[in-house]
């Protein structure tokens, strides 16, 4: 199924707003064989709005998205100019009206401050149920074209699209479509390209599309074909495996937390260079309390002294980055905070303090578990941000790594 | 100066990634007196390209920037499409072709593998330079509307921006627009308007801009007048001065930082609910290991007693979530740490953890600084992420309103 989205609003178009709403609904549609074709964003002007269908109908799509430029603080906008647009008379809801009113009040509004078109329903089109909001959506045929129009506000947007517009999106593909994300990190979009493109090459009604982002590359893997989907999922675990953390759409992190919970281990974070990251990343996931208990950020080397144990010949002998000192830490903090596991980071953030042995980048981290400590070395190449994401997502995916290997 | 922009590219439109490129475009052409009238994002394909020059050329723009679809991986889809149009014969450029095999060489990679296309350059048109990679931008006329193309790339894409075409648009907008950006937080759009819509009634040349964010508004106030913007912008603080933390683009946590570093003062933190969030954001600011020397994250009550002293009678008595213990913890890693000033969250993130009495949602944030500790409540009503990121940012918030009144 052939779609166009048209996303109005200024907001859109002045740099105030990223547009989520049209990455959203591509990721989405996806899954029922639908595939976005164009993309329009455009003030929230009737001729702008005219335009932009007057062209989109006559590429010949099966189904056009509207969102924005409906509700009272876009006087309405789509849903007059569509009216218009299809020649529609469109009827006053006064059961629909009384209910606004009644919810209005509820929430000690002002009811004259609202906007009666809200009401209005098509005669020639229909309305789609607005769970979360008092806009509704509007649905028109335009001879093979559904032009659907939705609110801007995301919330309102989505729940539109997965109570009403994906199911009929779905019934309108009559293809089953076989979908998984494998979510991989530690290897870059050439080297996995390089790694599968034989496959790539052999299994020709699998598409396979390459998701890069800073920290990993996630896979989307889709066929019509359900042996071939199956058959190239497993030879794909075959060949880079090692590099997959989730096929759920979990984050690192959450596949981190619930290995841990799994073998019931405990962790605690001691870290240098990463300044918390690891720690804040940890406790986004729901139900970290059972297994993380806490952890340092000890940026200056008398914190390393003082609360890990890191002793001062080590810091003078190998300095505060080393491998040395990332096991020292790790086990400083494993047997302050008796856990399971201790994890240590200690390097180079940047921009200042690199030096020719020891350059911006370089980072140590340090894993204890039983009565082993081991270090891992490293040298990233980024800013002192991203020196500090990569740092900590290397670190989730070392535990992941190790976590899994108990497991045999 | 009227622009449309198009971005091509399949990653646009199926959900890979998100048009940053055309958002990092609005953001600077309106320091120009740019404006952005209509975006399209279409696949490389030569007839969309078309399609979507021809309704943009019929659209009288002054400017259509084009991103993407340039280089090799693309088959310089869109130079091939633009010489086409234009009815260019492009001439080859053996000098850049040098240049190119050189610069590849020296890179160890396999120039047989290169697009010769790469090194063409239209007749009718303009070559545009790129600093950081191979694809040179393109730049033709069509009566009063310039056509530019531009790597996909978005390092590529800013930097020629940043060289060429911003100056082109400077030059040709002939007006000079004074412009400043108010960063806020701890207010509410609807409040920002409502304090402001007496000004913005008054000072009708004068254009505001409300960029909201999760964590605050960004205020964009514009004029060609300079009398009008000064006088605004002085009677703006006198409404919202105290909201705002920054007119130079900078976050919270280097605004903190800077401030810390001014008045030499150390900072600790001593962070529950946020789990290490507010050291994270701090450590993001460079030279922030000058003023913040380390942290404790205590999820368990056993941490908060034994790392920072929190009585057991406290934690019995009022329980982990309360003022009594967030004060403890903000003296607890001030005297333990050694710093001038330790600040402290603890609260229920959730989606766990609530009670009738505290709720999901419901925050401590504590700061000691000298002899003084003070707790503040909060009850805030997100997500479990959300609620942590909120904290954060309102601790950030109370730490710069304490060390302005410092000054006085």
């Amino acid at each position: 199924m052939k779609i166009g989205i048209i996303t109005i609003g200024s907001e859109l178009l002045n740099g105030s707003r990223l547009d989520t709403n049209a990455h959203w609904i591509a990721k989405n549609v996806i899954h029922y064989n639908g595939e976005i074709v164009s993309k329009k964003s455009i003030l929230d002007d009737k001729n702008d709005i005219i335009t932009a269908l007057d062209s989109f109908l006559k590429n010949s799509l099966d189904m056009i998205l509207i969102t924005g430029g409906l509700g009272p603080t876009h006087d309405d906008i789509t849903a007059h100019t569509l009216y218009k647009y299809f020649n529609d008379e469109p009827i006053f809801d006064s059961s629909y009206w009384e209910k606004l009113k009644k919810r209005f009040k509820s929430k000690g509004l002002d009811v004259s401050n609202m906007d009666k078109s809200q009401a209005l329903i098509p005669s020639k089109g229909k309305i789609i149920p607005n769970q979360l909001g008092s806009a509704r959506g509007l649905h028109f045929n335009s001879k093979d074209t559904k032009i659907i129009a939705m609110p801007g506000v995301p919330s309102e947007m989505k729940s539109m699209m997965n109570e009403t517009i994906l199911p009929m999106i779905q019934r309108s593909s009559k293809i089953s479509i076989n979908y998984r994300i494998l979510r991989t990190t530690g290897i870059s979009e050439s080297h996995l390209f390089n790694d599968l493109k034989g496959l790539i090459k052999k299994y020709l009604d699998v598409n396979i599309a390459f998701l890069p982002s800073f920290l990993g590359v996630d896979l989307r893997i889709s066929s019509q074909n359900k042996i071939s989907f199956d058959s190239l999922l497993k030879k794909i675990y075959d060949f880079i495996g090692e590099y997959i953390y989730s096929t759920s759409n979990e984050s690192l992190e959450e596949v981190v937390i619930k290995m841990l919970i799994e073998k019931t281990l405990t962790i605690s974070t001691a870290e240098s260079c990463t300044g918390g990251h690891i720690s804040d990343r940890l406790t986004n996931v729901t139900g970290a309390s059972s297994v993380f208990v806490g952890g340092f950020v000890t940026y200056s080397n008398t914190l390393k002294t003082n609360l890990l144990n890191v002793n001062n010949k080590i810091l003078n002998d190998h300095g505060a980055v080393s491998e040395e000192t990332a096991i020292s830490m790790a086990i400083g903090v494993q047997k302050k905070l008796s856990t399971d596991i201790g994890i240590s980071t200690t390097g180079i953030a940047g921009p200042g303090g690199g030096t020719i042995k020891k350059p911006v980048g370089l980072v140590f981290i340090g894993i204890a578990y039983n009565n082993i400590a081991k270090a891992y070395k490293f040298n990233f190449n980024h800013n002192r941000i991203s020196n500090k994401m990569i740092t900590a997502q290397v670190a989730l995916n070392l535990l992941r790594k190790n976590l899994a290997k108990l497991e045999k």
